[in-house]
């Protein structure tokens, strides 16, 4: 499932891989699965992600977040809201979040007691790509408002992706989105990769994507 | 109306500052007045922009458009439809146009055969902030499908802005969008701006866009 960022670190060693790495392997050693969710502004990452921890919390499993933008603390108040710790990193000018950023933001939790940790990276569909925070898996969402085109525009992330989540399909109508075009661009940058449809606002796909979240759990 | 633009440049003189002063003071020479048009990916800037070229064209005004994409000619293609001159940059990586690519992919155009040139960003609300294309406008724009709270997260741009323009705002309602909430978070960071409402789609703000844009020629 790795392969991809694999690949990404080998050709570009820097600090920040060399960081994400190390903390990969704190990760696995704690025993919790880490999550990068990359996508537009206002694909509505954070509300997927607040119906994402409610469920996981309804099973008896123990989430965090992390959370990246460049003001504002309203989507860690959001996040918290599920009922899981959530932790807000503004990164003021930066387009992405980088591995350092992170770590410091895990200083206090015990990692050993969570079973995910999911990175709401910052809005945004180039730059994030480069930069490996440690994660176990790289989640691309798109938008139904967005347009289908995106995956073939922003190719980088797409390829660097372990899985798409279609957001906001309730809206798939009113938008004209077509559900099977994005799909098959999606296939054209990364084929095979797993495709998710899910609406935050109907509940629709949320089971589907909390059973996929966790089938990454090693003792799943 | 280039108040931030010259502000920002002060605070970081480098060599794309240089080059897009230059640019400037062609475009300036040629009477061709200029337009940045920034946004998110997917807020329909491409759409918008065709229908803007295709009423100023009706009007008698001579426009061209040079339009950013990491990878393919789509946008071009799509804009040259409007009957106007169209360009594709593609920027594989970068995140953002620079004043140098603007200039080379003038090439060949006669800049006084032309009343107005518009250059579609990458679709990214961070990096292009901090580019001078040597635009006289920078406008951002803000989709009812992205909501309310962009300005907020994403300040810098929005602070270098000279116009907002709502896009997309046939779909306001499915998406719940608050345009008042919206307008007022802009305000918080550029109080007075201009802010239009348009929809391509339904040909809604069109006209008041068009007159907006023209009110900028020099010998409006």
């Amino acid at each position: 499932m790795n392969t991809r960022i694999v690949e990404l670190r080998k050709n570009v060693p820097n600090k920040n891989d060399t960081l994400a790495e190390d903390l990969r392997s704190r990760f696995h050693a704690a025993g919790v699965t880490v999550f990068n969710w990359v996508s537009s502004p206002g694909t509505g990452k954070t509300e997927l992600l607040k119906q994402t921890l409610i469920r996981l919390k309804a099973q008896g499993f123990h989430s965090a977040a992390l959370v990246g933008d460049l003001e504002t603390d309203n989507d860690a108040i959001r996040l918290a809201e599920s009922g899981s710790p959530a932790r807000q990193i503004k990164t003021h000018t930066l387009c992405h979040l980088e591995a350092d950023m992170v770590e410091r933001n895990l200083e206090g939790w015990k990692l050993e007691d969570f079973d995910f940790l999911f990175i709401e990276n910052i809005g945004n569909l180039v730059c994030p790509a480069a930069w490996d925070l440690g994660e176990d898996v790289r989640i691309v969402l798109l938008s139904s408002t967005e347009g289908e085109d995106k995956p073939l525009k922003y190719p980088k992330l797409f390829h660097t992706a372990d899985a798409v989540v279609l957001t906001k399909m309730d809206l798939a109508g009113p938008c004209e989105f077509d559900r099977h075009k994005a799909e098959a661009n999606v296939f054209a940058i990364r084929p095979g990769i797993p495709i998710l449809a899910t609406s935050a606002k109907k509940g629709q796909g949320l089971e589907e994507l909390c059973n996929f979240l966790v089938s990454f759990r090693k003792d799943a």
